[in-house]
């Protein structure tokens, strides 16, 4: 049995590349604001950019919207990212961005949602319900999580930051209790691109954790800030999501390629 | 236009009673495990405790494990509660059990599906991402929230009981900063009935704000020492969400009269 980080950081070296290509069918994007569309709009993307691509991360959000045609879309989605995984003998896991969080047997349920019913590989997941909320999602080591610690958004200071009595900033915290609770080599963490600062308390928090970390584009995040501060030791754990950047692009093959190279010759430049 | 929480009340007088059914389809449940089964089971639910209800929760987890056709059946459900409703002459709100929590243009999907695809009145929400997450579905008094703040789980704890460099205790300032962010009549907090004495200091920060407060029952909540240590002075401002302690009664209608004509009688005895 492997775990889900093994097998991420397979699929890495398959694809030298640590970028995760968001699926976001925002409504602006797509001909119609249809299930269909999305459906559409998804395959393309993943049709385009699955040689570049170190994982896949569809946006529930943006499915859930069109009720349970959206839902369909979602599942054939995922199922397509399989598909081209074959055919290109590597296999690409799958992110659900769900960003759940509930307790006992509605968490196992999202679960059984997440890693059976949808078939995807991984899910980000709230921590404010604390250690048991996340255990029916990372019973099985090959299937994994990445816990929010501290966000991309403006008002990820509002709880994020507060100064605990021991003299730890919540994310903090966060960082460190999973970095505890990482057993089986399948907790991460989404630490956003746009608070350098933050991501490097968080690496010193957490040196072996794997982050997602959303923000570099159209958040304003810089990606040679990003990846100084958040590279582990070993010149990964870091995965980069980016959806608009390359779904805009006039060439989304050659914008996912362009990306992926300039990720690694930062890679370079930090590692020599 | 009509805040949420002042379209609660008015439906807490209409039927005298503050138990929120929870529409909680679990597989050991059903008849079968699928979507139609656990439609079956929720318009049951809804045809047989309408009358006692102040509001109805579907948890969307036990519809979304079964994919598409359950999206489906929880659609059919808000539209059965809002039949039901017309009915009575008596609109019942929809409270959905989602725990969601994401960001700007993602944020906007998830209310969109939540408000204008499914119908729901209101949505619980994680805070941990902050006040800019929590926005769009709040934009709108008509439509509320809950917060969660202190939930009913053993590993509550982990992070919600955290103590603040200020003294505070994490779920505290939640409740703190919900009360500020409440101008438009329209947040309220999950406080689970499982923790009075967290309780008794939620309604110490927050003394105005609505309770959603699971926990009675099932998870080992005493009904009497939650409402003493929940209820706002006016002996309103607490939701008791039951599901299993009714759904599986042998006489539903019977087992939420009963619930709610005990509520009643602890409201009277804590008023005078």
């Amino acid at each position: 049995m492997e775990s889900f980080f093994s097998f991420l950081e397979k699929r890495v070296d398959d694809c030298t590349s640590l970028l995760c290509i968001g699926l976001d069918p925002h409504v602006s994007d797509l001909r119609h604001p249809d299930a269909e569309s999305a459906l559409e709009f998804s395959l393309n993307l993943v049709k385009k950019t699955a040689r570049y691509a170190a994982a896949f991360k569809p946006n529930v959000a943006f499915f859930e919207q069109f009720g349970a045609p959206g839902w369909s879309a979602l599942a054939q989605v995922i199922a397509a990212v399989k598909h081209e995984s074959e055919r290109m003998g590597s296999l690409i896991p799958v992110i659900l961005d769900a960003k759940r969080g509930d307790i006992s047997s509605t968490a196992e349920a999202y679960a059984h949602s997440a890693f059976e019913s949808l078939g995807a590989h991984c899910i980000t997941l709230s921590p404010y319900l604390g250690k048991d909320s996340i255990d029916p999602f990372i019973v099985n080591s090959e299937r994994g999580v990445f816990l929010l610690c501290k966000t991309s958004n403006p008002g990820s200071g509002d709880l994020q930051d507060v100064a605990l009595a021991d003299g730890e900033l919540l994310y903090e915290r966060v960082a460190r209790l999973a970095a505890q609770w990482n057993t089986k080599n399948n907790i991460g963490l989404v630490v956003g691109a746009t608070h350098p600062e933050a991501m490097r308390r968080v690496r010193s928090a957490a040196p072996g954790l794997w982050f997602l970390a959303p923000g570099v584009g159209a958040q304003g995040g810089d990606l040679q800030t990003a990846l100084h501060a958040g590279l582990r030791a070993d010149g990964k754990g870091m995965l980069l999501p980016v959806s608009r950047a390359i779904s805009r692009a006039a060439d989304p093959t050659e914008a996912a390629a362009d990306l992926r190279d300039q990720i690694i010759y930062i890679q370079h430049q930090i590692q020599h």
